[in-house]
């Protein structure tokens, strides 16, 4: 028996999610592909395998961590080469490592980095359709900064809980909270492009769908639909109704995961 | 009638190429898109489209020109809106413009610029596979500049003519070819992810997979497997079978084709 860590990267695109579903068991998630890969190293035996994010349909990864024991003995080496030979393309395994005791790939995170790239404007270049988001409006670079320092912090971040969540408490403490733009050079101005927004968000936790729900707050502001001051009274009215909806899964990627140094 | 001009953005995943293939009538190319969707605003009339360059199946584009005679008046912002209300989402018309009478997409182009985007290293971020190519080596910077110097010029290209091409020339006056490489950030160099090579050539016309093959030559001599004199005598060759194999087509982007003023 040995307790293992992966650090891994996936296309969410044709996954239904990390997790596996309890009724839909025939439901082709990432957790089950791994699973099953890593059964067949296990001579058949279940390993259940704990995911540090719980990716929604549709959401990438380039820095996923997972956690397993294998009921048998293996070089780190050896078992991402196994898998990466087992799995489908479009997962792959970029980093394996005994874990010590007791690491646990979710209850041992202290932090996690999500990434969200938003293509605006009238056209979105179709190569960029299954890795970034689209809106159609132009974004006020001022007003998305002023819109992304609110959630810095520790708040109740409720007003963006998916309905129907079952954690136990809101509050969170957003410790990043980062717009850029990225330009867009010619003749793709002309041809209705505008600029990619790029926003990053790190925080001791998230709720369901929150980073989703903080890019659709930067679009209401940005685009002119929320005044800041709105934005800010949605956040503290802890009401889901109040805040804006998500944006789309697709433009949504897991960049890392943090651990204490002591549980490395 | 009225001569117009497009530019074009699409996502090549899912084409077999640009161009209708005669007994292959039924095969997806984005020329048969197009001329389905401007038959429709000609009320069933033929519209014969012209592109500037031919890309393979796989090979996207950001810039690509097209050319046409519409049998009736439209005003071009009117034909940009009709046509991406009619083609599927992985083409986009980004531009519309009147033609000058006797403009044609590919006859007046006077330059084409291409873009590859190669990763390197064992491993390639499964969200990249469609829009980049892969290589599992890692490769010295220094040798792929000086690979990249060699084609720079005037010469004759039969060394990375694809068999069997019709072309009445094989020389082609190359005027840029600049491979550029990005960085990658840990974790995901200790994963196994190399440093993404970005190559962009431009020249007043290419042969059929010239650019891929352009790039493995650039792969050849980058991992060390031939020496940057190798090339050059594979270049003076003029033989097809002297050349590295070229890479494949999903990290190609026809990114702009370039016209006299007067065409415009």
């Amino acid at each position: 028996m040995a307790l293992f860590r992966l650090t891994l990267a996936y296309d969410g695109t044709d996954f239904l999610g990390w997790q596996s579903q309890g009724r839909r068991g025939d439901a082709r998630t990432v957790q089950g592909v791994l699973e099953a890969a890593l059964g067949r190293l296990a001579d058949g035996a279940r390993v259940a395998v704990a995911g540090a994010g719980r990716t929604d349909a549709g959401v990438h990864a380039v820095g996923q961590v997972a956690s397993f024991d294998l009921p048998r003995e293996l070089e780190p080496g050896d078992l991402l080469r196994a898998l990466n030979a087992l799995l489908p393309e479009d997962v792959r395994v970029l980093d394996a490592q005994r874990a010590q005791a007791g690491f646990h790939a979710r209850k041992s995170a202290v932090s996690k980095l999500y990434r969200y790239v938003l293509d605006t404007g009238p056209i979105q270049l179709p190569a960029r359709r299954r890795i970034a988001g689209h809106v159609p409006w132009s974004l006020d670079e001022a007003r998305v900064h002023a819109a992304a320092v609110l959630s810095l912090g520790r708040h109740d971040f409720a007003s963006l809980a998916s309905a129907g969540h079952s954690v136990k408490t809101t509050l969170r403490t957003v410790t990043r909270s980062e717009a850029t733009f990225a330009a867009v050079e010619e003749p793709w101005r002309a041809g209705g492009m505008g600029a990619t927004l790029v926003y990053e968000v790190e925080a001791d936790g998230f709720l369901r769908k929150m980073v989703r729900s903080l890019v659709g707050g930067l679009v209401a502001v940005g685009r002119g639909a929320l005044a800041v001051e709105d934005l800010q009274r949605a956040l503290e009215a802890r009401d889901r109704r109040c805040w804006p909806a998500p944006v789309a899964a697709r433009g949504l990627t897991l960049v890392r995961v943090d651990y204490p140094s002591s549980a490395r």
